[in-house]
C-alpha cells in the first residue's frame, strides 16, 4: 500500500477512536489538528526507514509514523498559542485556537500527545519487545530533556544554545522518525539517527530560506516571522546562497549516512529527492 | 520500602532525568508542578492495589504510580493556566505559570504528559507483556475520549453530560490508580476498576464539601471556586449533611468492591480510612 495512504489510514483510525463518545469539540479540534494533510514529511520518512529495513511488522511501523505524526501536530497547536507564537493560519486555515478558542486548543494538543502513545500501544502490542522501545524513541523526542517541548522552552532561556535549541525543536523529531522506523521494523535503531538528524537539519534550513522569501500565501501563515520576532535564521546569516549550499551538503550527508540495508539504494534515491521538495517551488526548481 | 518513600523516589528518578541537560527553568518549572508533594493519593492507592495482589514487580508498580501522579501534576499545571481557572495559587504557592509564566507552563504540562510515558517504558522494561496495559491504562484516563483532557473538555461543549463530566475528568485517574496497580503486578486489572472510581466518585464529593466550607488557607487555593464559576457541586445541590453520607456510602461502596486477593482486608481498611482523610480536618472528625 502507498506510504500515504497507510499514514493517513492509521491516522483516521486514532482520531475514531478518540471521536468515540467524549466531547465533540474537542474531538473536532484535533481533527482539525491533523487534517487536511501537510506535507507529511516524518511519517512518510519513518515509512521509508521501515520499509528499508523489511517492515516486517506494518502494523507497528503504521503506528510509529502516525504517533510521529500526531506529536508534530500537537506542538503546531501549542506553538500556535498567543503565549507563543500567535498564528491565527496554519496551513492556510486558521489555527486550532482561533477556530476553537484557547481551552480547546490547550487540551487538544494534550490529547493529540497521550494519542501518539495509545497508538504506538496498539499497533505494536503484537510484538511486545519492539514496544518500549518506540515508547521512548517517541517521548525522547518530545519531552524533556532534548525534546520538541524542551527545543520550545530553550525560547524561554536568558541564553539560548542555538544548536541545542534546533536539534530540540526540528531535529529530534526527524531522528525519532527514522530511529523509530528501524525499532519497528525489528532492526537496530541507533545507526539510523544521524539520517533523521542530518534530514531535520536540511529542513531546519528550508524553513529559514522559506521564512525569508515566500509569501504566506505558499506556506499558508504568515512569513518573515524569524526576523520580526527576532529569531535565528541561517538564511538571514548566511545569505540565500550560502543557505541552499548548506543545504545541499545536508542533504549529501544524509544520503550517505545510510546504514547498509535491503532498501538501501531506493531510500538514498527519496532521501535526495525529499530534500528538494522542501524548497519553495520557485529554488528547487532552480537547484534541479 | 514504605510507599510515599518509594513514590517519591520513583518521581525524583524521573525528574531528575527531564532535568539532565535541558533548559533548566523548564525543568524547574516541571519540579515546582510536583514537589513538594500533595496528598499522592492516586499514587498511594495504586501501590496498595499491587502490594494487595502480590507486587512482584515493584520497578513496575512504582513506575506506574509515578506515572498516574505525573499525569495527575500536569493537569493541575493545564487547569490553572488563565484560559482554565486562572488560578494564581496551588498547595499555598504560587501556580505554574504564575511563577514561571504561560509559555513554561504549557511546556511542563506537556513534558510531564511525556514523562508519565517514560516512566511506564522504563518501569516495565522487564516485564513487555505488562507495558502496553499500563501505556493503554494511563492514556484512557487521561487522553480522549474519557480521560482527563476530556473531562476538561466538557466544560466547553454547550451542553454538559455531568456524570460523564466527572467520570472523566476526576474518576478515569482513580480507576486508572487500581486498574494499574493490579495490572503492574500481573493481576487481572479489569475486576479492579470498580474500587478507583468509588474512590474517585467519593474523592469528587469532598471536593465539593470542601469548596464549599474551607477558607484558603486549608486547601492552598480559592475556595467557593464552583460557585463563582457556576461549576455542578453536590454539597451545593444536596446540602453537607447529604454529601457527606453519600461520601460513606461511597467509601462503603469501594471497600465492597474489592477483589479476593491476598491483601483484601488490610486494602478494605486502607480505603475506608482514606476516605475519611478526604474530608476537611473539622469534618473528618465529625465522621469519625
Amino acid at each position: 500500500m502507498d506510504a500515504v495512504i497507510r499514514i493517513e489510514k492509521a491516522l483516521t483510525a486514532s482520531l475514531d477512536h478518540a471521536d468515540s463518545g467524549g466531547p465533540p469539540l474537542l474531538a473536532a479540534a484535533m481533527r482539525h489538528a491533523v487534517f487536511p494533510r501537510g506535507a507529511r514529511i516524518r511519517p512518510r520518512l519513518c515509512l521509508a526507514v521501515a520499509a528499508a529495513c523489511g517492515d516486517d511488522n506494518p502494523a507497528a511501523s503504521d503506528a510509529a509514523a502516525a504517533a510521529i505524526e500526531l506529536m508534530h501536530c500537537a506542538s503546531l497547536v501549542h506553538d500556535d498559542l498567543p503565549c507563543f507564537d500567535d498564528a491565527d493560519t496554519r496551513r492556510g486555515r486558521p489555527s486550532v485556537h482561533h477556530a476553537f478558542g484557547q481551552p480547546l486548543a490547550v487540551l487538544a494538543g494534550d490529547a493529540l500527545i497521550v494519542l501518539a502513545f495509545q497508538a504506538i500501544a496498539w499497533g505494536a502490542a503484537r510484538s511486545p519487545a519492539r514496544l518500549a522501545a518506540l515508547i521512548l524513541t517517541v517521548a525522547g523526542a518530545t519531552g524533556m530533556p532534548s525534546g520538541i517541548a524542551a527545543g520550545q522552552a530553550w525560547e524561554s532561556e536568558p541564553r539560548i544554545d542555538l544548536g541545542q535549541y534546533q536539534r530540540a525543536k526540528t531535529g529530534a523529531l526527524f531522528a525519532a522518525a527514522t530511529v523509530a522506523g528501524a525499532a519497528a521494523a525489528g532492526a537496530e535503531p541507533e545507526p539510523w539517527r544521524e539520517l533523521g538528524e542530518r534530514l531535520g537539519e536540511a529542513y531546519q534550513v528550508a524553513d529559514d530560506i522559506a521564512d525569508v522569501l515566500s509569501g504566506a500565501s505558499d506556506l499558508g501563515k504568515p512569513t518573515g516571522r524569524d526576523q520580526a520576532l527576532a529569531r535565528p535564521n541561517a538564511a538571514l546569516t548566511m545569505g540565500i546562497d550560502s543557505a541552499m549550499r548548506h543545504l545541499e551538503s545536508l542533504a549529501a550527508a544524509a544520503a550517505d549516512s545510510i546504514p547498509p540495508c535491503q532498501g538501501a539504494a531506493a531510500l538514498r534515491a527519496l532521501t535526495l529527492g525529499e530534500a528538494r521538495r522542501l524548497l519553495p517551488k520557485d529554488l528547487s526548481q532552480r537547484a534541479a
